[in-house]
């Protein structure tokens, strides 16, 4: 069973948001931080996030960027992230967008679904052509492992190069879309959608539902959610009845504690679990709510 | 002072190879690995090489995937190699390829300019757009580190996106190359190069001489020497005057000692350095032979 097929299922059980676990420590609460210490207060808050979303997620993603800046101590507090979410019994995405060739992609491969690392779901970045994507297939072939590759996203720079007219017709980042579904038909999970899915930022209406529309065999990773600026009604665009993708939001849920400077002196992690589990609450019913309205009116969904 | 000039001068003393640390244990004499145990081992190898080679090649290139599949330990000793190379005066690239955006793009130029990780250079993925690139060049001001961001590589899966032709003409590549160049004006260094360089592969010669003539202003780091099929004269014609670039060798120079099966049983890292050293010559002669035949010639350079 391919992890792409679980992953399904978990947006049936819980609905569709993604939880970022991008913690920056000056995320958390500063009575957590004096009681723990930078290093571990990450850990802790993290762990305290889990607890208190597992069950109103579909999974988490994991920004290791945040992790690598505090060097061998981060990427020891990402790992041990990662084994915390897996445990719970939650799919995990290792959102770490590598992109290289041959000998390299196996190296990165083998460090991201096996050992300390190892994750449910890897992003990786298509640049360098598909010998930077093939590698990462054998593990979805003996592991069910699955990976989001970028095509569209919603940050300005997109229209730099994703969103160049080709000569042949359509935009590169239609290429990238025709090669991963392509890639679909041999790796085909029980829900019709492939293994390896793509990132598609939060975006308007129209390109939104055109681009579900034309790629009905890729699972989303959606990211541009709420600090980014995407709104229920664009992610209810990209899923399909309300499943086919994930929605990520880091900061609006990871921050949720501390919105409008209200928060209590006293704040510690069982009030910012709180307030992530409600964040996550309210935006899986948004996004649902908007998937109503659309399959109501009559849209394409 | 910028890196890329720093690098200018070092091709000038040491011509223009740049030896890639790609090490894989497998590589490694196996009376070393005996001796070491394999973590200690890549780190002894690595200084055993740095030391053998420093002064005839121009810098060095750490691919990092060859660590991270190692966990930990593997960063820990990709972190002592850093510094290795650092202490001992020479320029190092850290070949981390990363692409993300805003926030995200800061912490990992933070992770890699800085701390236990800081290199002098790092590989870009410029599929998300100029955005991802940006946040980094504020180290290029502050204290003159530089990059190389993908443009037009080597592999055969090139074609599938690099080398998509645009409706408004030229390639994808070429806009990546447009945009670069068009960073360099305000950081210019007294080379006449940018901060901020490009990765051309090594490849046919008419398009080489094609993208060296077009992209006078950008310093190029050219892999695919060797093991990947590159030649003495491909390298030459996208150098300019035998500068503007370093040429990447990693497994020829890395294996030298063992090339044809032919190394006695009780090869040591002494052994190994002393054939590196001896790959890394013939490699600069044969291109600066290469440079001399262009130029007499009366090649483009």
């Amino acid at each position: 069973m391919y992890n792409m097929d679980k992953l399904y299922e978990a947006v049936v059980a819980s609905g569709p948001v993604c939880v970022g676990l991008d913690t920056a420590v000056d995320y958390i609460p500063p009575t957590e931080r004096r009681r723990w210490g930078d290093d571990q207060a990450v850990l802790a808050y993290n762990q305290a996030l889990i607890d208190a979303t597992a069950d109103v997620a579909a999974c988490f993603k994991v920004q290791i960027a945040y992790y690598e800046e505090r060097g061998l101590t981060g990427l020891d507090t990402y790992a041990k992230t990662l084994r915390a979410i897996r445990k719970r019994g939650s799919l995990v995405i290792a959102d770490i967008k590598r992109g290289d060739i041959a000998d390299t992609a196996r190296r990165y491969a083998k460090a991201h679904f096996e050992g300390i690392f190892e994750a449910d779901f890897v992003t990786l970045s298509p640049y360098m052509g598909m010998d930077s994507i093939e590698p990462w297939l054998s593990y979805a072939d003996s592991n069910g492992k699955g990976a989001f590759v970028l095509m569209r996203t919603s940050n300005q720079g997109m229209r730099d190069f994703e969103y160049q007219e080709l000569k042949a017709g359509g935009r590169l980042y239609d290429v990238v879309g025709d090669r991963l579904s392509a890639l679909t038909p041999r790796r085909l999970g029980k829900y019709g959608y492939g293994a390896f899915g793509v990132v598609v930022g939060c975006t308007e209406g129209e390109e939104a539902a055109a681009i579900r529309e034309k790629r009905r065999n890729l699972f989303f990773l959606i990211p541009g959610y709420g600090a980014q600026g995407g709104a229920a009604e664009d992610a209810a665009l990209l899923l399909r009845n309300g499943n086919g993708g994930v929605v990520n939001a880091s900061r609006s849920i990871l921050k949720a504690w501390s919105i409008n400077g209200k928060a209590p002196e006293d704040a510690d992690n069982r009030y910012a679990a709180e307030a992530a589990r409600k964040a996550v609450i309210d935006m899986r019913d948004a996004i649902q709510a908007a998937v109503q309205a659309t399959i109501t009116t009559g849209g394409a969904h």
